[in-house]
């Protein structure tokens, strides 16, 4: 059997390297899968046979050996209802590291961020790692395994897939990899509760007139030294996501990221692809969304150079997402978030799933549930000046950062391009320098063209140290300037609803007398609001205790590698220097 | 009396500071010279009043304050040859610190490279520094004071006055003041002994077929650890250049420096202003051109964006110039040098001047001087190959030191252009930041805003550290790379003499059949060639020998001053730190 592929983007040889110029849209066949470090050899419809970046490729299914008929790929929709046999996850799986995305689950200690993925891709291995998966259930169908009403769950979501497409994307940026700083969070959430046409479903009136009683954990709010302020729980929790490992399925046609979580609690990893990441976040955004700004997942279009790259960057982007989750005391509270960090199995997985999945309190209704312990009602002038003053603030920070991250920008491209460019140039101009000097035939030139050619390689050093400094140093300034940009751009939402709250506030006396409420839901609107803005209060507050921690932080960080490189550089001058003597 | 000005170039005022507008080629009426700075006030014909740059303006001649009549500036040429008055010299003296150029000569105490130059232009004190310099010999009358003969020598040449245009020659490279560093040295000696239409009298046949005997001192050449050197003195010269002192003439129409020159031998200080550094170079040139490269004097149309610095940096080159020739054996010990460092008084350098005009032994027939004592005849093929070799590292080297010159330029650019502006931006980019979070109105946000703040302004300086420091380390590093391009430009006209010779030797057989010389003739001019090719080593060597301390002096200068700057960046940061904390 053989798998053809279509080209995704061109790709140009570079001569002598063994490698296959391809075209956008060409399809050529894979002769070998299994070259390792993001290639495979492949040949085109001329017979030239040669290697291929692996991510400039969307490989078809493999398809049986025939001597005429239509060489179409076939369609793999197909592959997508249709559970494989296991005579053809043996026959296309002839080499296994056992890279079983489950049976890895205890196998995998905690630790720091680790750059245990396999360095090879493994897009063949794969007949064996979906059977093994299965087969982990006993009876060596996939089937026997799964919960039940669980059956879409693996096979019919694409949308974790390593995306990394290969192209150039951050190619403006110097020397790659810088994988698109500028944007990669979302900057705003997917909430939709801000759009009122009316007293429609969505709107703050469902809480604000809202018979119910509240439903679910209570979420207190106390009077700290700086306002209103969540209950912190006495342990801050935190975890660690690491050791992505590579799984596959439909014979490798597709491949996933699995991540270990391993939470600081419990110090006993679970494991988690992105789309369970995502379902947290589409969970937490239903549930918190009103009154918590729930920043987006790191991008799920970032794009990479490399596939590494691209797994590494989303991996640190996971666990920074993760980490501020952690430290929310109402989020890291949350049934739904404990779940996710914390199931003992797949049926306690399942299980919590769609409980979570049913939580009739979301959305407005998680107001219902504030309970502001003693405190008076707040009266609407204050809660429209607290909401107006955060709004202020928080569009000012946007600006604020966004100019951060653009000087930085602007920044990482010089430091990766023109500069160590430069010092290169100063470097090669004092070897050659000597070069000449050494021709002179002059007696006594050693020592002088010796001390000349160390200057020359100390400033070719310090032109790859120049290049290299970003990712030590800026790199952090702008991830964090970016996790706030995303937090940033959500807060319009969230403040959105509690302006439209102070709205629906204010048009009370008109609703009584259109008859459309009575004076005592009017009475409980003006108090539920007092209740929302007390939220709001405890997140800003929240917000503020975070921001001046990662602040201090980044800028530690920062500051301290900035040392570090300038004393670098000035030590390998002071070596150079010392190599000169005047007698 | 009121002087008109013509404007030689666009000025435009920067508003709030005072100044005028002008447009190259108004006429524009002085109102008050004596602003200081390198400002004068003026009006332009709308009766606007306002500060001008000095140096964009060509001052005219006052003129009589008339009701009517033609407006137009007095004829130059009527003060050229005419004595002025002392009535006219008194009434457009109103102040003076008696700056007379002759005067000043004993009073200048030695010393270091000084910026004693008067701070305000003195346009206007003219007529009171000519009558003191004519003065001073008695009788009020210049005359009386010249030695005979010498009745043009402060007079008729004008080529040393200050040409500083006030024009922004190197713009491009920044923060200004760069000063033409590119090509501030002449690339070529002014000698014209190279060109040889057949028996030329300048050509080196003049010398190899010489029947006069030797005149002037002797010039031995031994052999040394590198083969033939020239006599080195047992006391190396040099001398201090410093001290310019701004004189002028003609009503201050035009003005001149005058530098103070001390050889450490005398420690007496001597004064010259720049027409008597070029003559010295032209005897130089004169005498021993043919021999030793004779490198050009600093750029007369060198330009800076003030006089002050023009002043400084036609010093500093000066400083340069000479100590080059101090440290050459030949010329060091030449009468013409020594007269220019220590000439007793006007008479002796009157005198002295005359005689070295008068000397003889010029261009080739230098060579008749050289000794090279009890040293074997070289034969013509080693002769060629020194030559050939000696031709070939100048050319690599000049190749190699323009080379550098292109990186250093470039380097200066980005250091005085965009870099500084990048390390503001980030400078303000923290600061605004900072400013945001002043603005959240949280309790406990003082540390992070001061500290963020601090570093803020630690960018902001940083930026402009990297902006002066080229002028601290690469400065001197160009400036020596021009001294040596201006040095190798002058090797092919040095050379050119040698190979001239070379290949007259070899026609000798042809000359004497044809009966030009016959055959002891043949055998001298052999001889001879061995001689002169003695001197090119002895010349090479010394050449060399001054390479490898001068590279070595200024790698250390440079690294060291680059060392100080991320030594001190690295502290400067490493302060912005330490006020950031992580609780």
């Amino acid at each position: 059997m053989e798998s053809k592929a279509q080209v995704l983007y061109d790709f140009s040889a570079e001569p002598g390297n063994n490698e296959l110029s391809v075209r956008e849209g060409e399809t050529i066949t894979i002769t070998n899968p299994n070259i390792g470090g993001g290639w495979i050899e492949a040949r085109n419809s001329r017979g030239d046979v040669g290697l291929v970046p692996e991510d400039y490729l969307e490989v078809n299914p493999p398809q049986p050996f025939t001597s005429g008929g239509s060489a179409a790929a076939l369609d793999l929709s197909f592959f997508d209802s249709h559970v494989p046999t296991p005579a053809i996850s043996v026959s296309t799986a002839p080499t296994s590291n056992g890279n079983d995305p489950w049976a890895a689950f205890d196998n995998n200690a905690s630790g720091g961020v680790s750059n245990n993925w396999p360095a090879q891709p493994e897009g063949t291995e794969t007949g064996k790692t979906s059977s093994n998966a299965w087969n982990s259930g006993g009876h060596g169908h996939p089937q026997a395994y799964q919960g039940p009403g669980a059956e879409d769950d693996e096979w019919d979501e694409e949308w974790d897939d390593v995306k990394s497409s290969g192209g150039y994307a951050e190619s403006e940026a110097g020397e790659g990899g810088a994988m698109n700083r500028g944007g990669a969070h979302g900057s705003s959430m997917k909430i939709s509760l801000n759009k009122f046409p009316g007293f429609s479903k969505s709107g703050p009136e469902v809480y604000l007139l809202s018979k119910q009683a509240a439903k679910g954990t209570k979420l207190p709010i106390y009077i700290g030294e700086v306002g209103p302020v969540w209950a912190y729980p006495d342990y801050q929790l935190d975890c660690v996501v690491a050791d992505p490992k590579k799984g596959t399925k439909m014979y490798g046609l597709k491949s996933y990221i699995e991540y270990q979580v391993t939470p600081t609690t419990t110090n006993k990893p679970v494991n988690h692809r992105y789309k369970h990441f995502d379902w947290l976040y589409e969970r937490l955004l239903d549930k918190f969304g009103s009154m918590i700004p729930i920043p987006c997942l790191p991008d799920k279009q970032v794009t990479g150079r490399f596939e590494e790259e691209f797994i590494k960057m989303r991996m640190e982007r996971l666990q920074g997402w993760m980490s501020r989750m952690c430290r929310h005391p109402v989020i890291s509270c949350s049934d739904v978030f404990q779940l996710f960090l914390s199931y003992k199995d797949e049926k306690d997985w399942k299980t919590g799933k769609r409980k979570a999945e049913k939580d009739e309190t979301v959305g407005v209704m998680v107001f219902s549930t504030i309970e502001p312990e003693g405190l008076p009602d707040l009266d609407l002038v204050e809660v429209e000046q607290k909401c107006e003053q955060f709004n202020r603030f928080t569009k000012t920070m946007d600006d604020g950062v966004k100019d951060l991250l653009t000087v930085g920008n602007e920044h990482w491209k010089r430091c990766t391009g023109p500069l160590p460019k430069e010092y290169q140039r100063i470097g090669k101009a004092f070897q050659n320098l000597s070069s000449v000097f050494i021709s002179s035939g002059y007696e006594g030139e050693a020592a002088l063209t010796d001390a000349l050619t160390a200057a020359g390689k100390t400033y070719e050093e310090i032109a790859q140290m120049v290049a290299e400094q970003p990712r030590k140093d800026l790199h952090f300034l702008m991830e964090t300037n970016n996790e706030y940009k995303g937090l940033l751009g959500c807060f319009p939402d969230t403040i959105g609803v509690h302006k439209a709250a102070i709205e629906k506030v204010k048009e009370g006396d008109k609703l009584v007398a259109a008859g459309k409420i009575n004076s005592s839901d009017k009475t409980s609107m003006s108090k539920r609001a007092s209740t929302m803005s007390y939220s709001l209060q405890a997140e800003m507050n929240h917000f503020h205790n975070n921001r001046i921690y990662d602040y201090n932080r980044v800028m530690q960080q920062y500051l301290e590698e900035q040392v570090k490189f300038y004393e670098m550089i000035a030590e390998k001058l002071r070596h150079a220097h010392s190599r000169f003597t005047t007698m």
